[in-house]
């Protein structure tokens, strides 16, 4: 009989979160670079450590180290220190994101994780800034000068993520879910959006886990699916929670999305039909993890279980 | 006695020019990838098109051109693929910048290039999306999947071109200058906020060639000093030109800079020290042409000569 401990998501989240937390601290500062003499101006600076430090689950980055950890050669510390650059330049990107989602021309909100909006902390122009500035600093992550990450790799995460992030992924679904206020969309074209707006970070942060992690091409694949269908359910999820859940335990303001007349999952097929929805795509998940042919997936698949049965 | 012809800017610069608005109009595009059923959203790729093409003088992407043909061996066919994706990611950079720059929290300009500007016509949120999806789609032009680039290369690439657009560049520079406005700044500040604001681009796009063209460390050094030289020239004429031109000559609203309190090289230095100035500048690009140790600098040259002498 198999004695292989239960995995246990909570200790292994505090120790990745850990590395996680302390390196955007170091990352997200007045650095003066060599044959600089001056660092980023101290209130841009102040303005993105307020949108990325100290709060947030940080999924995407445990997607990287868990996807890494999953494809990786045992003691591989060099891909451990590019899936560590990797998950806070994802972080930053979602970071970004939501600075600019939140101001008044987007979604015009003033409460996030709990704590007022960048754009009402800073002002809109600062938030506008410190936005277009993470944006920027995720690549500079990727692309240490000290060749702690090889060439190939740098290369590698820049492509994944720049596209995960652009017109056909990130940035592409929010003018489509921006488009759609007040339109009915169909569940494919609801899909379509939710596919572009997070799932393609959050398959990005698995793929470039993946890619840090050296991964056979079936792994990749395997990981591919997993990730796609992660993202799915996230989205089923938050839709759910929006209607279900209040402010105090989202963090963020309740409700927005139905007083905005935005479809969502819930609008669409109805609550119930929605947790089925999400309960089929976190078995999907699982079932790409199994077909990948890799061992250490326990990360992987606890994180696929968190994020369906999360209450916020 | 020597009898190489002439070297005409017009002639060379059309050529270059061609080439890059065809690379632009292929390349921001509603682009459907190998794998996804869909390409980006049709109205996020128009903002997208309106705010880079048809527009601009590209200086930026002829920085790119002339200093890779400066560095390079005679016939670097991939160099060239390589240095022609470069100079259009760096404009990219340079329209999202104007794209944000423009909005209503920042300069809250109408008018650019002769056109309304991108928020006046798509409204604030298409406005702040497109130069999202823009600058994400730099880095996407930098890491193409087909490998017309070395991986080493794109690396690199990426790497000078997220810290002269980030919190140690552009977007940095950007921050000082807003929280400047109606404070009186020396000098020295000046020309450090200008030097990120404008100069790290400009510096960058000759470096960006030069790194395609794979320069020796002299001639990257010589490169850098031309950079830094003209990216403080080019400010400078800026400055000038808001003084001395009409708003239909430069194509955007002249005297704003005066209008806002904003401090200029004018307002420190006075009309005729700062045409001085810009002068001395251009004496000193020049110089570092001639300590490169290469042969191909006459686009450079020439290059530095319009930006001191240009009218708009």
């Amino acid at each position: 009989m198999s004695s292989a401990p239960a995995f246990s998501l909570d200790a292994w989240s505090r120790a990745h979160l850990t590395l996680v937390e302390v390196a955007l601290s170091r990352w997200v500062t007045v650095e003066v670079l060599p044959g600089q003499s001056w660092g980023a101006p101290a209130d841009l600076v102040q303005a993105m450590r307020y949108a990325v430090l100290d709060g947030g689950k940080r999924l995407r980055p445990l997607l990287v180290m868990a996807a890494f950890e999953a494809a990786a050669a045992p003691g591989d510390a060099l891909g451990g220190s590019a899936a560590l650059r990797a998950a806070c330049a994802v972080e930053l990107i979602h970071a970004y994101s939501l600075v600019h989602d939140d101001m008044p021309c987007m979604d015009n909100d003033v409460l996030r994780r709990g704590k007022p909006t960048v754009h009402v902390q800073f002002g809109e122009s600062a938030a506008l800034l410190a936005g277009d500035a993470l944006q920027a600093l995720a690549f500079e992550l990727l692309t240490p000068a000290d060749a702690s990450v090889p060439l190939a790799v740098q290369a590698r995460l820049c492509g994944l993520l720049a596209r995960a992030a652009g017109s056909t992924g990130m940035a592409g679904g929010q003018a489509i879910d921006l488009a759609s206020v007040g339109h009915a969309l169909d569940e494919q074209a609801l899909r379509h959006m939710h596919q572009l707006k997070t799932g393609a970070l959050l398959q990005a942060s698995v793929m470039l886990g993946a890619a840090c992690g050296d991964a056979s091409a079936q792994a990749q694949k395997a990981l591919a699916s997993y990730g796609q269908a992660l993202g799915l359910a996230f989205q089923v999820v938050d839709d759910v929670l929006d209607v279900t859940a209040d402010s105090a335990t989202l963090g963020k303001t309740a409700g927005k999305d139905a007083e905005h007349g935005k479809p969502t999952y819930v609008s669409l097929m109805g609550l119930e039909r929605s947790q089925c929805y999400a309960h089929d795509l976190l078995s999907q998940a699982h079932a790409a993890l199994a077909d990948s042919g890799l061992e250490h997936t326990a990360a992987l698949a606890a994180l696929a279980d968190m994020v369906v049965q999360r209450s916020h």
